[in-house]
């Protein structure tokens, strides 16, 4: 029996989404209640990694269970036994063939910056930038990185050049007072690939590179930017699915 | 020459506000970084202590130095040196005889409790109570508390009857959705008084005890109610004082 898991995490104190040994993933942790949960050893596969203090507002896995259980009771209990940094969502019987990541079809993430004074409440939560950005310009800019490009030069994966191929559907900048969040929507995202697109647009937004430069990044030469923002402001939204229009319903 | 700071910071990662050797404490780690800067041992006098996970969106103290510096290059420096969960708001010289606790003309704090779902990235700012409340039936019997009394029962502060009357002058219970939100204002709280307030009020809520048995925790007896909800809900919101019209100029 599959099921499909949709899940939020604080990325706080987790090392980061995948299982390492001796150390505090979030992957970790639900495994190891899981594996609790059916006296056996449950393995969860998810729509893609997040890094060190990156978080999740809906992420979602598959796992199989052996037999047939309630998935209220279920839910409920791995609520109660999970570490709270960790909430289960939903958990909905899928078909054999779901596959949280080979059949997601898009993701959003988000990302949270401040550019005035700094609040302790938000040290984890966004990045404390502190200065002032030219956000018409980084608007501007926002827009050569929508549509199928090779981003070989925005993130840190090494891979052969084809695979760097990915479309990003929409990447819009919504500044409320001195708070600017970045929301991008696409197929896919590599490595890094997030906080080096806001990364670079924050080098935009300070004057220190213009929408030429960011041009050439597109070229073929595999020489990535190094402008990457703290993993904290990083956000997973939410992962799209074929199924979406039927699950959700506990 | 005697400063006043207004800070701020998450109570998370803290044992408490007040200095104990070998542990982190928020007035610790405010005096080792003031006694780095000023090359003396600085003591800070806070308002009032708060506790384990307890937060403060305003706390004052106050501290002397041995010259004139100037303050915006002060604040500006210990915001670089201070840990990330404090943050300095305002600082202004006062006064030899303003002092951040024995001047205190009232405080608010506030406590927050969630009645809905539980939420990772909530679980060190609000109680995750997961249970609905009569509030209705709490804000009735919120009045009881109003004006002064003998809040013997209401602290686990062990000294002589006459020391244990304050005055609250006024105990607001707000609910948005499944968030409610207890705001009360006083002369001072001793230990624990405000979550024992509120943790009395949950039981009103839950129906477990009534307005009858909220009167009687009233009288003379020493009796402490045993309804202490957790630390990590409440802040400490505000600390006012008569030269408050003048302050707050950086």
């Amino acid at each position: 029996m599959r099921i499909k898991m949709i899940f939020s995490y604080d990325g706080t104190n987790f090392i980061g989404y995948q299982k390492q040994v001796n150390e505090r993933t979030v992957q970790g942790e639900i495994e190891k209640k899981l594996s609790q949960i059916f006296s056996q050893a449950i393995i969860i596969h998810a729509s893609g990694r997040t890094d060190l203090n990156v978080h999740a507002l809906r992420q979602v896995a598959h796992f199989d269970i052996p037999k047939e259980v309630d998935l209220g009771k279920l839910r409920y209990s791995l609520n109660c036994i999970l570490p709270k940094d960790i909430h289960v969502i939903s958990l909905n019987y899928v078909s054999d063939e779901f596959h949280a990541r080979y059949c997601a079809l898009k993701k959003t993430y988000k990302y949270i910056l401040n550019m005035g004074e700094a609040n302790p409440f938000f040290e984890n939560y966004r990045y404390e930038f502190k200065r002032q950005l030219d956000v018409d310009k980084m608007k501007e800019c926002a827009n050569l990185f929508v549509g199928e490009h090779n981003f070989q030069n925005f993130t840190t994966k090494e891979v052969d050049l084809k695979q760097f191929v990915r479309t990003i559907f929409n990447l819009d900048i919504e500044q409320d007072g001195n708070i600017v969040t970045f929301v991008v929507t696409g197929t896919g995202f590599m490595k890094h690939m997030v906080r080096m697109i806001v990364g670079t647009l924050v080098q935009v937004g300070l004057g220190k590179i213009d929408i030429a430069d960011v041009r050439a990044y597109f070229n073929d030469d595999r020489r990535p930017v190094n402008h990457l923002v703290p993993g904290c402001g990083l956000y997973l939204v939410d992962v799209f699915y074929r199924e979406d229009d039927k699950d959700d319903t506990l």
